[in-house]
């Protein structure tokens, strides 16, 4: 149905958010005349749709953007337990969530979903006839074709197939990928930084997450380990980690880390604000705490900066709290630790989000293959 | 003379290397129709030549490259004292080397390099007809355009356009880009890195540099600082750096830092391979030196490959020295500091480079601009 150029337009729509058919032309390096037949094409079948008009210089140009009902998908993650289970269309919108029992066997996980699926179809008359792919969420590494988890520690996985065996148990293209890189997917296609070429999210919640997108497009790394900020060596000879190493960042910084140092000096709380509250009222350990992980992670982010000078560090939290102490530090690690003609010229951004985010990356990790075809990264 | 679509080919050689027409076609989705009309124009325009034959699978194919005496391009360092100023061929090949003075001023620079550029053309008799830009290589910061040097602690330069001022006395297109980076253009264009996608250059000497080539392209970050792995923070509240931090690894692993440890202790040396020689008799002394500097960038470059997972490491040097003490070191750290999954699985090469690597990397930077327009990461 659709041809390489039709693909490719696509593609500079996915990376650049909506566009006049002028910025596609010069984008795509054609003419004019073949660009608007190209955009009268996809019009036609129903996949673009004018998305309102821009006046600058010049005459005023109409933008084209995706239609969002021309597609929908399923996310699921893998992450929480239950497994949410939710259903989005192509402009990245919610319409329909349910749980699923979250299990370690791919067999059942499948089977979970092909059983459930009528239920998120029925919200919509066209869900089911148009369903373009099911995204999945996990905590752990997926090969390039984000078909296969090749390890996970939390599903205690080792090379399984995961995306076949959805496909064959549901009849529909399925995609899995790492938690962290789904949510910058996301953020990308459907989030708040479609404007931005070059990014990096860093999802703090149990764990630590990172994931870059380079020139609009998701960056995997060569064995899809890039953003593995979580097992950076931050205190040479620290804690003993589960990854086998000591001194990584997930062993200071991650929630996980902070509520088990609090667990430790006695402290009863369950969230980073609990720990905050505590803090602020003086407590020597509280504090100790905060500013240990807040250094530990504004160091780890400096580095980042450093390295890739992004233009934009996306943190993404599911806790509240990062407006006090632990922020606060971080903030000032990373200043401290950039080079100083550089301090501040990065946006941090903070960004709560909810549960749903992980479900939501997968359904963007669906639609953007159903766009543009796998990452070839 | 070149269409759009010449330059796509062009682009798609310069990251790839040389390709079969089939090849070709795939990765700019067209057909072999299309593909075999576009080649013939550049064979016949002198642009690409038939460069052997492949035997595979099916019919043997031949691969397309870019025909070396198409065009010239002009490279100079602004590293050395004096600075190297390299005549190479559209192959990367040197065919002439001249050096000139070192000067601070941008508009001595420019007349310098328009008054030696006869005395270089005059080793092949096309060299001026076919020179397709000067490139100029400097330790510093580089706008996006390549065009004005942000700043350079080295030539103590703040917003100076040299490549306007150059373009200005020579009447020839030039281009300026930080060194490391000119360098992974040159590795990704010329040399030994041709046929990798994504890996990141380490360029070892008096600092410490570092570029990445993402997805076949040099990543230049936001403010073109990205690969300033040499003030990454190393050791907290260490010594005092020129950058105006602490514990910066360029005041550890340079082989300045290197050899002002070593002058310290009172050594009388001047190279790696003195320091390595004595701390080989067991000197405590120097191999702390080597010890500390070795940890230090294994540790730096674990962060790198936690951060990016490059599917290379290739780590220039101008030294020798890098097989004994320091590098084992290094190797080691990396090791140590890397997640165990990934422990050895990003090859780390060592490259012993020529002084004329700078200018090597300058004339690269013009080969790329000249094959396909400026960089728009």
């Amino acid at each position: 149905m659709l041809t390489t150029s039709h693909r490719q337009l696509l593609r500079v729509i996915s990376e650049s958010g909506p566009l006049s058919r002028t910025e596609m032309a010069v984008a795509l390096g054609l003419s004019k005349a073949a660009m608007s037949g190209l955009a009268r094409d996809l019009i036609d079948l129903g996949v673009l749709h004018e998305a309102g008009t821009v006046y600058g210089q010049g005459r005023p140009s109409t933008r084209l953007d995706l239609q969002p009902e021309w597609a929908f998908f399923a996310g699921i993650s893998l992450i929480q337990d239950p497994a949410p289970m939710i259903l989005c269309d192509l402009g990245g919108k919610v319409i329909a969530r349910i749980d699923m029992p979250l299990s370690r066997d791919p067999q059942t996980i499948a089977q979970s979903i092909a059983e459930r699926l009528p239920e998120l179809f029925k919200v919509h008359p066209q869900a089911a006839a148009k369903i373009g792919g099911i995204g999945i969420a996990l905590s752990g590494f997926v090969d390039e074709r984000q078909a296969t988890c090749i390890q996970s520690t939390l599903l205690n996985w080792q090379g399984v197939p995961l995306a076949d065996i959805v496909r064959e148990h549901t009849g529909i293209n399925a995609f899995i990928e790492n938690d962290a890189k789904a949510i910058a997917v996301h953020e990308k296609l459907f989030g708040s930084t479609r404007d931005q070429q070059n990014f990096t999210v860093v999802s703090l919640g149990d764990g630590i997450g990172c994931a870059h997108v380079i020139d609009g497009r998701l960056y995997r790394g060569n064995h899809g380990g890039a953003g593995e900020i979580a097992h950076c060596t931050i205190e040479l000879g620290g804690a003993p980690c589960r990854c086998g190493k000591r001194g990584c960042l997930d062993t200071i910084a991650s929630m996980n880390a902070i509520k088990e140092m609090a667990r430790v000096e006695g402290f009863a709380c369950t969230t980073l604000s609990d720990i905050e509250q505590i803090a602020a009222t003086g407590n020597a350990a509280a504090i100790k705490i905060l500013h240990r992980a807040g250094s530990a992670l504004g160091l780890a982010i400096a580095n980042l900066i450093q390295i890739n000078d992004p233009g934009l560090i996306l943190i993404t939290h599911t806790e509240d709290g990062l407006q006090g102490l632990f922020g606060t530090v971080m903030q000032q690690a990373i200043e401290t630790n950039v080079l100083p003609r550089y301090a501040g010229q990065t946006p941090i951004r903070l960004h709560r989000v909810s549960d749903d985010i992980w479900a939501r990356g997968a359904a963007s990790i669906a639609a953007h293959n159903f766009l543009i075809g796998p990452n070839t990264n």
